[in-house]
């Protein structure tokens, strides 16, 4: 697997464009206050299917060959991945089989079906997840969609940061979320193209700190622990991912849990918007002080907004 | 006291642009294909403060003779009125005293410290918030500024609608809640003048539907009971705004209980912003069949989103 270079990214944007929306760029005159800096927030929680997700997967869909496609698409996932591939397929017209485990949140399995993907449930790990794409792969010819450590999710997820720098040229600094390491690896080629001079830096919960422990140690490390309230970024990085973090990423930081839960609160009530944990990570990187604003123009990726709001996680 | 017309709006929006947003619109694929409508939502939950109050209040205190302003801003007032006239007073550079029943929630009385107001506690009745209020007045040559029974407040609100129709010259409808009157009677100005042909739309609870009783017996009702979960909606009409809804509206519908909690759940679930219970009010008069919006452009305003992320009404 070949990374994927600024050329992919825009092909990606020409690619996904009638699909996807020009999320709109937020500011809020409190963050700005609290922090000293001039913050851009880039809202995916308006994204199609309420999160980035479906840039990439989008992307990865409408480029395959018809001949392809129309054998079925099909990935494991229980999160914004699985309802990106499904939007997505159904709107190529190609079938998609999602696997899910058998305790996915109900909400999560009426997501996916509203798209009208077939659901196939597995055992809760990761290996029957596995095993049970696989059986779907040798039964139809599917393709399989990884979630990041795939080129064309990755080019995909590129087109965010390369709208962000298109409306606001002349950003300091890019922060994003890492998880599996997609956004973070697209919004690092389509940015440091854009806009050499720029500093992107990734923010992780502490309870899920493989990027930064990848870095320090030169190989990737896996996830330790699953149970950061920032479910989105419970995976470790893919081959790809992690090779172009490690070539040109400017800082990882990690924050605590506490703070994710305070600022994704801070979020929903001085922006009024609704935003999942993960969002929250860089905005506690910025409010606690690990990355210096003060006076700098930053771009700040909202990654998405499906939230249970029957549990909320200042209320548990 | 004289109604305002449609050259006072265009006045308040000249006196309040600097100070105020140009709230953006969202749309919803989900809400129009629930609906068969094209929905354009006027997002005052992004407006300062987090609600479209501070339009009237910036633009009547804004309006006041510096002679009288200095001598002080007072209002009753433990909701969003409250929070606007303290930031409005404080812009313009009057000091501020906000009367609030001693009850009044502690994130209601913060917001109203953080904007600088002085604040003056009082019993929870309606009586003693005006005595405490004229006491206020007679001590200090303070002006008053009413809620919504007020000219310049009327006209200031007005200017939502004279913004959206500005980006949006076709709608058909608009429809806004209906508490004290003042956003519908500003956007009935508005609307009517920019566009005679648009239909103007209330939408109460049916537990405060003094609007609508008062528009049938032909004289001011009042709302007799308080307990609806749309708390911005628990007013009744004044004389003005009585008279301006009398000549003026097309249509008063109410909705039930159930109708706005699910409504604004489905706007925080769908559209992944925060809005008040009594934003959904309008929401859920489309959605339960009150209004026939089959194939029609229509402009939903959506008053704000100031709420107790600790008290939802899905969950007690």
């Amino acid at each position: 697997m070949k990374a994927p270079d600024f050329n992919d990214v825009k092909k990606a944007a020409k690619r996904i464009s009638p699909h996807a929306h020009n999320t709109p760029v937020l500011q809020s005159a409190w963050f700005n206050r609290q922090t000293g800096g001039n913050l851009y927030f880039k809202c995916e929680n308006f994204q199609k299917v309420g999160a980035f997700k479906f840039r990439g997967a989008c992307n990865a869909i409408l480029n395959l060959p018809e001949e392809e496609g129309i054998k079925g698409i099909v990935t494991h996932s229980s999160g914004n991945h699985a309802q990106a591939v499904a939007l997505a397929s159904k709107m190529a017209g190609y079938p998609a089989t999602i696997v899910m485990p058998e305790n996915a949140p109900k909400v999560k399995v009426n997501a996916v079906r509203e798209y009208g993907a077939d659901i196939v449930f597995c055992e809760s790990t990761i290996d029957s997840r596995e095993e049970t794409a696989h059986q779907v792969i040798q039964k139809t010819g599917a393709t399989f969609i990884h979630p990041y450590n795939h080129p064309d999710v990755i080019a995909g997820q590129g087109t965010c940061a390369m709208e962000l720098l298109k409306e606001f040229p002349d950003l300091d600094m890019i922060l994003a979320p890492v998880g599996g390491g997609g956004l973070i690896s697209g919004t690092l080629i389509a940015a440091k193209a854009i806009r050499p001079g720029i500093t992107v830096v990734g923010a992780e919960p502490k309870r899920a700190d493989d990027a930064w422990r990848s870095l320090k140690s030169g190989k990737i490390e896996p996830v330790l622990r699953t149970d950061t309230v920032a479910d989105g970024l419970r995976t470790s990085l893919g081959t790809l991912t992690y090779s172009i973090i490690q070539d040109h990423i400017d800082n990882i930081v990690t924050v605590p849990e506490e703070s994710i839960i305070r600022d994704m609160r801070n979020v929903w009530e001085r922006m009024k918007i609704i935003i999942e944990p993960s969002c929250a990570v860089p905005v506690s990187a910025i409010m606690d002080g690990n990355v210096d604003v003060e006076g700098k123009k930053v771009g700040v990726i909202i990654t998405g907004g499906n939230v249970d709001l029957d549990e909320l996680p200042w209320q548990s």
